[in-house]
C-alpha cells in the first residue's frame, strides 16, 4: 500500500522531535532518476514558503521532504530561507541537486521551521529510506489525522499508490490537505499534469470540511517509469488504464480524508446536476456542504430541507426557484421549489423517510436544477460538537 | 422607542396561534396617509412570497403585517396567493386599498402561513393599533430572538424609531432578519430609498451570523411625514440630520442584532482598511467573519492570527501577503505579512497582549492591505457548543 506499492519508490519515515507529542514528524519520499512530477497546489495568497518552492521545482523534482508539526507560512523571507536550506541539506545527503527536492510543511501557521532538529535528522530519514517504507511516510505526514490515509490501485502493467492527510483545511495546531500520488509508469511530465490537473485537482477540491483553503495545500503526483515501456500517452489503452488507476486512488483518499474530517459524525455527499454550467453545480454543491446550517441539521438527523434551498438560492448561481428538485437519500423532498405543505405534519411519510436517510453515515443530498445538463459534486461533512472543541478549546 | 416613537405611525402586536409557544406571532404597523416607503431585500432567489409582494407594492404601501412562525418560501403559487389574501383582509379592515399593505413572514421555510386564524386575527390586531404599540410590535416579530431590538433617535426637527429581528439568517425554527424604521420626517420615495441604499443596506449587509442569506430578509424604512415641513431633499442641513438619525438608529439595532446572535458568546467585529476597492474590502472582511476557524477561536479565546490570514488569504480580494498587517483589539501583531517567530513561545509579551483582547465581549480584528484606500467592515459573532445545540438538536 501507500507510496511505495509502485516500483521505482524509496520512502522512510520518523519522529525528528518538532511535535510535542512525540509522534512521527518527518517523512521523505525518492523516486529512481528519470521520474517525472506533476503538482496541484493551495490558491491562497498566503501561501506558505515550500509550496512556492514546489511550483519552481516541478520541472526537475523527483522527491520531496515532508514535516508536520510547523506550516512554514506567513514566515516571510526567513521562511523562503528555511524551505531552501532544509532541501538542500536533504539533497546532499542523497547525492542529488538541490532542484531534485520538493518540501510540504503542515503545522502551525506563522511558527518557524525548527531548523536545528530538522537538518540533525536528515541523515536518519535518508538512511531509513526502504521500498517498504510508505507506510512510516504515511504516518510521519499525519497531524491531528486519527487515522492514517492510504490507497493503491492496479492500472494494467502499472501500479498506483498514495497516501493524504488532513482534517481540516486548517486544523487546530497543525494545518492543511497534503495528498501523495505515485506511479511506476513512464509518464512525461506534461502528460503527468495533464492526468493531475483532469484526475485529481477536481477531485480534491470537492472536499470541503470547513470551507477553509490552507496556506500549504498542495497535491503530488510522481511518476517513475520502473514498470518500464515506452512513455504513456493519452489516447491509448494504457493512458486509459494509467488514468483508471490514478482516479481510484484519488477517490478512495477523498473519502478517507472525508470521513476523518475534524468532528464528523456523518460524511456529506452532495450531488448537483441539471446545471447551466459545471461552475454553476460547483457553486451549489459547496453552498450546500459549506452552510453552517445544513451542517447542523446533518448532525442533528434533521431534513430540514428548506436549509438547503437558502443555500441553492444563495449561492451566486443561476438558479429558477421553480425548476428545483430536492432528494435526501432516495427519498424526492422537493419538487418544483416547493416543499410538500404537509412535510412538516406529524407522521408525514415523506418525512419520516427523508429522517431515516439523515441517520445514515454518509447524507446523500441531491439537487437538480433544471437549467442544463451540467453536473458536479462537493464531499464535506457534519458539524458537531467535537468540531468547536477540537477548534476552539485546544489551548485550555 | 421603537416604530412608533416618530409622530404619525401606529402598531400593534398580538397572540394569533402561529407558534406553538403561545407568544406574540402578528403585528402590524401603520403610517399616516402620504407616508413613503423604501425597501431592501434579500438576495436569495428563493425569495419568499411576501419578499415578491413587497417589491411590487413599495410605490404605494404605507403600512406593513408581519407574521412570525411560518415563512411562506418555497411555497410555489399557494405561497403568492396567501400573501394576497391575507394583506387584502388587512387592507379591508383599515379601509386602505390592498397595494398600500405589505407583509412580512418569518418562520419556517417551506411551511405555508396558517390562514385561518391568521384571517380570525386581522379584527383584533387592527383594533389594537395604538401611537404606543411598537414595543408590542417588536415583541410580535421575535422568532428565537432572547430580547426585543428598539432603538430611536433625534434628527434635528424630524424623530426616528425602529425595531428588529433575527439571530441567525436563518435560524432553527424560525427565519430570517426583519428590520423596521420610521421616521416622522416628510421625504419622497426616491429619497427615501436612497437614504435606505445608503444608510442602511450596507449597514445590514454587514452583519453575518452564519454566513447564510435567509429567503425573507428585509429592512423596510417609512416616513411619515407627520413632523410637517417641505420634504427633505439631499444636501440640505435637515438631510444630514436625517441621515444621521437613521444611521443611529440602524447601527443601534445591528449591533443588538449582532450581540442577539445564535450562541453568540462573543461579537466579532472586523474593520479592514487599505483595500484596492471597497469589494475587496467587503470580501476580506467577510471571510474572516464567516470563517469557522475564526469563530471558534473567538469562541476559545485563541489569538490564532495564522487563521485570520488564511481566511484573508483565500478571500478572493487581491492581496499582497508583504503588506498585510492584522491587529487584535489594540494590538499589532502581523506586519508586513509575517507573524512574528517568538509569538508561538511560552510568555511572549503580544501572545498575551493579544489574548486578552481575545476575550473581551467585542472582539475587534483590524487588517490592513496597503494596496489602497478603501475600507469596509463586518459584525459577526463566535462559534459556540450553543450554535450547534440550537441549529442540531432543536427536533429532539
Amino acid at each position: 500500500m501507500s507510496v511505495t506499492y509502485p516500483r521505482g519508490f524509496l520512502a522512510s519515515g520518523m519522529t525528528a522531535g518538532f511535535k510535542p507529542s512525540g509522534r512521527p514528524d518527518l517523512g521523505l519520499l525518492v523516486g529512481d532518476a528519470g521520474t517525472t512530477v506533476a503538482g496541484v497546489f493551495t490558491t491562497n495568497a498566503f501561501a506558505a514558503a515550500p509550496v512556492g518552492l514546489c511550483r519552481t521545482r516541478l520541472g526537475s523534482a523527483r522527491a520531496v521532504l515532508v514535516n508536520s508539526g510547523q506550516a512554514n507560512a506567513a514566515t516571510g523571507s526567513r521562511g523562503d530561507r528555511d524551505a531552501l536550506t532544509s532541501t538542500a541539506a536533504a539533497a546532499e545527503a542523497l547525492g542529488m541537486a538541490p532542484e531534485e527536492m520538493l518540501q510540504c510543511s503542515t503545522g502551525v501557521i506563522g511558527e518557524p521551521l525548527h531548523m536545528e532538529p530538522l537538518i540533525r535528522a536528515i541523515p536518519s530519514v535518508v538512511g531509513a529510506l526502504s521500498s517498504e517504507g510508505g507506510e512510516n511516510f504515511a504516518h510521519a505526514i499525519m497531524t491531528t489525522d486519527t487515522v492514517d490515509k492510504r490507497a493503491k490501485a492496479d492500472a494494467g502493467p502499472y501500479r498506483v499508490g498514495g497516501c493524504a492527510k488532513g482534517v481540516g483545511m486548517i486544523s487546530p495546531n497543525l494545518a492543511t490537505m497534503l495528498v501523495f500520488l505515485t506511479t511506476d509508469a513512464p509518464v512525461a511530465r506534461a502528460d503527468l499534469q495533464r492526468l493531475a490537473a483532469e484526475q485529481l485537482a477536481r477531485r480534491f477540491n470537492s472536499l470541503t470540511v470547513d470551507a477553509c483553503t490552507s496556506t500549504n495545500d498542495t497535491v503530488l503526483l510522481f511518476a517513475s517509469g520502473a514498470a518500464g515501456g515506452p512513455a504513456v500517452e493519452s489516447g491509448t489503452p494504457e493512458w486509459a488504464q494509467l488514468e483508471a488507476g490514478v482516479a481510484e486512488v484519488g477517490e478512495s483518499l477523498v473519502r478517507q480524508l472525508a470521513a476523518d474530517a475534524e468532528g464528523v459524525t456523518h460524511v456529506l455527499l452532495i450531488e448537483v446536476s441539471g446545471a447551466a454550467s459545471e461552475e454553476d453545480a460547483r457553486l451549489v454543491a459547496k453552498a450546500v456542504a459549506d452552510s453552517p446550517l445544513v451542517k447542523t441539521a446533518a448532525f442533528g438527523g434533521d431534513p430540514n430541507v428548506g436549509r438547503v434551498l437558502q443555500a441553492v438560492g444563495s449561492s451566486g448561481a443561476v438558479v429558477d426557484p421553480s425548476r428545483v428538485g430536492v432528494s435526501i437519500g432516495d427519498v424526492a423532498v422537493v419538487e418544483g421549489g416547493v416543499i410538500p405543505p404537509n412535510y412538516f405534519d406529524q407522521g408525514d411519510a415523506t418525512h419520516e423517510a427523508a429522517t431515516a436517510a439523515m441517520k445514515e453515515p454518509e447524507i446523500r443530498i441531491g439537487i437538480t436544477l433544471g437549467a442544463g445538463v451540467a453536473a458536479s459534486r462537493a464531499l464535506g461533512c457534519d458539524l458537531s460538537y467535537e468540531y468547536v472543541k477540537i477548534n476552539g478549546e485546544y489551548t485550555t
